[in-house]
Order: C-alpha cells, then sequence, then structure tokens
C-alpha cells in the first residue's frame, strides 16, 4: 500500500463534495447567453448601495498587501449592535460555511453522530463529514416540513450536534419558536440553529434563549442581507465561553481585507438601503407566490427569499430549459423528499418578470406537465 | 457536567490560538503613532502594481452579491502556468492557512503525530492540534538550524504528517535539496514541504518530486511575492489523486470574490512587477544583512524576506522600544531555540531606513546589550 493510501483518511477518500449549478461564465460560454440570472443561490439581485463607496476607500486605504485587522473586534462590535447581544457571544467567521467547520473541529470524533432533518441545507452534513462526522437524518415531516421534535430528542441522545435551519433551506418554511426551544431544552447534544434567512422571517430568533441553554449556537451569514454573498463573512451566536473557544479555532485571518472593509461598511452606513432592500424582496415574494398559485403551481409559503416550488414530472426538463435561456434554477426535483420541486429565488422585479414570464411560457406550451 | 461541557473535545477547551502581534491600529491608539511599520509579518512594503486596475474592474464587473467562481478553475490555470506544473496538480486555497487545515482533515485522527521541527511555522502545530493532533518536535540542529534528517525519519514512523518549511520561517536557513527529498523518500508519513517563501530563494522547489513521491505536498502563498497578503490566497501542489480530493474538502467558496479577482489579475498581468519587487527586497536583503554585520549583530544568512537576528538579553527591550515608534517586529526572544533573537521583515528601502536608523541609535544608547 503507498503511503498515501496509508495515511488518507478513508472518508476523504470517498467524499462527494458540495454540488453547485454550473458558473454563469460557464453558461455564457455554453448557450452563447449575454446575461445569465442565478435563482439557483438565494444571492440578492445587486450589490449593497455603499459599493462605490468602499471601491473609494480601498483605494485610498491600500493595505491589501499587510494582515490588517486579524482580531475581526470592530466588524465583532458592529454584529453585536446589528443584533443587539453582548459582542463576547459574538463568533466573526468567513462565510457561514466557515462557522459550520468551527462547530465540527469543536465537538466532532471520528464517528460522531450529528442530527439533521432533510430536506434541508446540505452543508450541514457535508461539513460534519469532512471532520469525520456521520449524519443521522430524522426527515421533516411530509408535505408541512414541520420538525419531527420527538424524533430529533430521540436521536440526539447518540449525538453530538444537532442542527435546525429555520427558516428552512430548500423549503423556505418555518417551524414555531416553541418546538424550536423545546428541542434545545431537550435535546442531549449541541443545537445548532442555522438562521442564515432570519432577516426575511422579521428577525424572528432564539438569540435571547443563549442565555438560558449553554448548547445553543445561532449561525448567520452577510450573504443574504448584506447582499455580499461573494465577500464570504458570517457569524456565530454563542455563549461567551464557547465564543472565546470557537474564535481560537477560526482561521487566524480568514476573512479578507477587502471582505472585513464591505462588511464593517455595509452595517456602519448602509442599513436604511438593507431595510429598503429586504422591504422590496419581501414585496417581490409576495407577487411570485400569488403568480404560482395563478399557474396552479402547488408551492410552500416562504419565510424566505426562495420559493420551493412543485413542477412535478417535468421539473427537471423545465429547469434544463430555463438553464439555456440563462435562467439558473436550483432542481431538487430528483430527490425524494423534494420530488418535482425547484427552489427558486426571489431577485429583482424585472428579474422576477423575466423568469415568470419564461415559466408561464413553458407551462402553456405542455399544459401536461402541472402538478 | 453541562451539555456544553460533555460535548466540546478536550483539547478544544485548552487551546492556545496563534498569536499575533497587536494590530496597527491598536498600536496607534496605544501610543498615538501616526504611522505603523509591519517588519513583524512578512508582508511586502505595498500592494501589486495591478491595484487600481483591480478596483476599476470591481467598479465595472459588480459581483461581490454573487458566488461568482466556485470552481476556482481559472485561478488553477493561472497558478499552473506560473509555477509550470499541470492545472490537475494544483489546489487552490483561501490562504496557506487554509492548506494546512485542508491537510490536516484529510489524514489526521484524533492523536495522530505530526512531525515538526521547531523554530518553524507555528501553524503547523497549530493547525494540525485543532484537528485533533498531536505535535512531536525533532529540532533543527542548534546554531545552523539544518534539519535533522535521521531524527525526522525515526519520528516519522508513527506519525501521519511531516513539515518542512523552506525556507525556513523564523530563520530564513534553507535545507539542502537532496537532504529534504531523502526526507520525504525515507519517511513512513505524508510529508509536506512549505514553500511559502520560495520566490525569495531563487524559486528552489521540490515540486518536481510529485511525480515520484505520493507522500509529497507543497505548500505556497500569495502573501508574500504578490504582496496581497490581506487577500487571503494560497495553493498546494501534489499528485492529482490527492489534490481532486484536498479540493472536494476545501471550502466550496473559500476564496472572497474581490480575493480571487486580484489574485488572478497579479498573476496575468503584473509578472513584470512582481519580479521587479522581488529584486528590490534581495537587494534590501543585501543590505541589512551588510548594516547587521556593521552593527557586530549575528544574524542568519536568510533565503527569505526576513532575517533572524540575535539581540541578545535585551532583544525584548528592544522590540518594545521599536513598537512605541511604530516599528513592529517579532520577538522570538523568549523561545529556547532562538533565544535573544528578533525576525525582521524586509521591506522598502525607506522603511528599512528607518528601522535601521532605530535599532543603530538604541544600540548606540546601551552596547552593554549587543550578543
Amino acid at each position: 500500500m503507498s503511503k498515501l493510501q496509508k495515511a488518507l483518511l478513508p472518508w476523504i477518500a470517498d467524499l462527494e463534495p458540495y454540488a453547485w449549478e454550473e458558473s454563469s461564465e460557464d453558461l455564457k460560454r455554453r448557450y452563447g447567453l449575454q446575461r445569465v440570472i442565478r435563482f439557483d443561490a438565494n444571492t440578492m439581485p445587486t450589490v449593497p448601495a455603499c459599493y462605490d463607496r468602499f471601491l473609494d476607500l480601498l483605494r485610498q486605504d491600500r493595505q491589501a498587501n499587510e494582515y490588517k485587522d486579524f482580531s475581526y473586534v470592530e466588524l465583532q462590535a458592529l454584529v453585536a449592535g446589528y443584533t443587539a447581544i453582548e459582542p463576547e457571544k459574538v463568533v466573526v467567521c468567513a462565510s457561514g460555511d466557515e462557522g459550520l467547520d468551527i462547530i465540527a473541529k469543536a465537538f466532532l470524533l471520528e464517528g460522531d453522530r450529528v442530527v439533521v432533518s432533510k430536506p434541508t441545507y446540505s452543508m450541514f452534513s457535508i461539513q460534519s463529514g469532512i471532520n469525520g462526522g456521520k449524519a443521522v437524518n430524522v426527515p421533516l415531516l411530509p408535505e408541512t416540513f414541520s420538525l419531527d421534535a420527538e424524533g430529533l430528542i430521540a436521536a440526539s441522545r447518540d449525538a453530538k450536534l444537532l442542527f435546525i435551519c429555520n427558516p428552512n433551506n430548500p423549503t423556505g418554511t418555518v417551524n414555531p419558536r416553541e418546538t424550536i426551544e423545546y428541542v434545545i431544552r431537550e435535546a442531549d447534544c449541541m443545537v445548532v440553529v442555522d438562521e442564515a434567512y432570519f432577516e426575511f422571517n422579521d428577525r424572528e430568533s432564539v438569540q435571547d434563549l443563549i442565555a438560558t441553554y449553554d448548547n445553543l449556537i445561532v449561525l448567520r451569514t452577510f450573504s443574504k442581507f448584506a447582499a455580499i454573498a461573494g465577500a464570504r463573512v458570517g457569524y456565530l451566536l454563542t455563549n461567551p465561553y464557547l465564543a472565546s473557544k470557537l474564535n481560537a479555532i477560526r482561521l487566524p485571518m480568514g476573512i479578507s481585507y477587502f471582505s472585513m472593509e464591505i462588511a464593517k461598511m455595509v452595517l456602519a452606513e448602509d442599513m436604511v438601503w438593507v431595510e429598503q432592500n429586504l422591504q422590496m424582496i419581501l414585496v417581490e415574494r409576495s407577487r411570485m407566490q400569488a403568480a404560482y398559485t395563478d399557474l396552479d403551481l402547488k408551492f410552500w409559503p416562504s419565510r424566505a427569499n426562495f420559493i420551493l416550488v412543485r413542477f412535478g414530472e417535468r421539473a427537471s426538463v423545465i429547469a434544463a430549459a430555463l438553464k439555456q435561456r440563462g435562467l439558473v434554477v436550483r432542481d431538487y426535483s430528483q430527490k425524494a423528499e423534494t420530488a418535482g420541486c425547484l427552489r427558486i429565488g426571489i431577485r429583482s422585479p424585472e428579474e422576477n418578470t423575466i423568469l415568470l414570464e419564461a415559466v408561464r411560457a413553458m407551462l402553456d406550451q405542455s399544459t401536461g406537465f402541472i402538478s
């Protein structure tokens, strides 16, 4: 056996990486497209209003050659102010995904169990798996996508981590605070509540429960509300003791100089724009849901910036046809728990209308495949 | 026992994070300084020449709200061209430190041994430790800082990973290629050769040995030669099979949109500047070494962009006094293997002269503490 084969961990040899739809550049080349619109990644339609001021700052500050701010102290304080929590409960990290990685490193040994409720964000299982964990699925209840609280609590007995996504990706559904608190209280392990989409859910949060339950970690991201998915900035909220440990695990300077500056600027200067932009998304969410109703398409009322829509047997054909037109949606139709469904992001009024017209035209051509 | 105490891994509870000197902003506040120059972090004195063109690109491209390029394919191709290797042997990552993290994840179980040769880059031990590894030190030989090849090979029998830093940080010294190849060939584990500073060592590399030894991984970074430490971009070189696995372990989009664009631009457009800038550093390295000789200070001839200089018993006092003037050096004087030594980065002619004048003045005041 070679030295490499001897040393490589078996689950790394078998790893299935996180799968994305193709990049826009690839699609432009493949289909000869001028414009590609991403309805697949739950991103915002534009950069934040401060973007040009941010570039002006970079032009003046010119510190990309240095390790400018490895303590993250300023951003930590701004996050604390934004979400009204003590700074010592905040762990700033280089994306929510780094947050998941930090959590896995803090708690997982080889073979440790991690409880997830599918359909949900696949990175819970993937990032835990990379760190040696083994995902155990306690499925969401069919059709309602409600949490199986008793099933989760039972599974927690043999587990280290339990993940709840609220609002849930890819369903857009939420669970009552009482259910989530019940799971946190009764679970015999750490509970991570991913609130990446909480800004689209009236900022309902369980962050106040951190004071009561030392097994609670809340995860959030700048990718959605702050419209800087490309900057890779997120944060965790937990008790100060655990926060100090998680801060010690993160890469010493995982957040790039550029990303740090734009994240700070959005929170310090751009909150009016953030609120206006959120409002725009909420108005568009209502409009799109009404449109899907008109089209007799089943969907799940969404508390996030995307909608899971059931197109039935032809879902993949529709997704492929949309992609050829430069409209990329996320195809979940081949998974049992979301059979026939596509996840479609909410973007600008103009972009949403383009998508809707394309969907309508396809359904008119072939009414047979409405579910 | 609380749920948190039950779940938290013991080595995380005891973790000592990577330690930096204070940030420039903190120092400005503390000492009322106008200017702080970082001789402690081995960074370049300026951003690359393409910096303003990079900002122009950002102003036009405006895709910070999206996940633009999660495949890293373009940067991977540019890196392959830069270092003349097949693209499938390149793993682009979000800093060399993410590279170390990826390696640890691929190979380390709880308690697995990792061989390091102190004094060396402390992140080898820290990032391995976060991932459950246990560092075993096979010290560099005293005074020469040569590798103890036989000691390393013996230690490799019970180890998963072995780290060689060449040129070595913080000593600036190199080991002969023959020694490194001997260790790679004879070691009974994976060998990581950190070549973060190889551009300052005539680009001498063991990358060609990847074709021969499947246990070899080479690590490099954009932080030094490309003058974009703040962008957090690095890469690993290894055999295509392992490279594909390491690519699957990295965060799906660990490199920020901004960082990706500037890293690509430096390689695509700025290589003339890179070479000129490297030449400047090499000329300054000679000048600074001559100056330390004149000052009767012991130093180790450096093949990197920093010099380890022995100031003797008063090293910490000098480092503190320099810091008060806004000149930050890295104080290694309290560690046994680098007793009395400071690591001082090579920067621009003007900055180096400022440092030299300050050092000279301090030594004149108190000749007693020259070693």
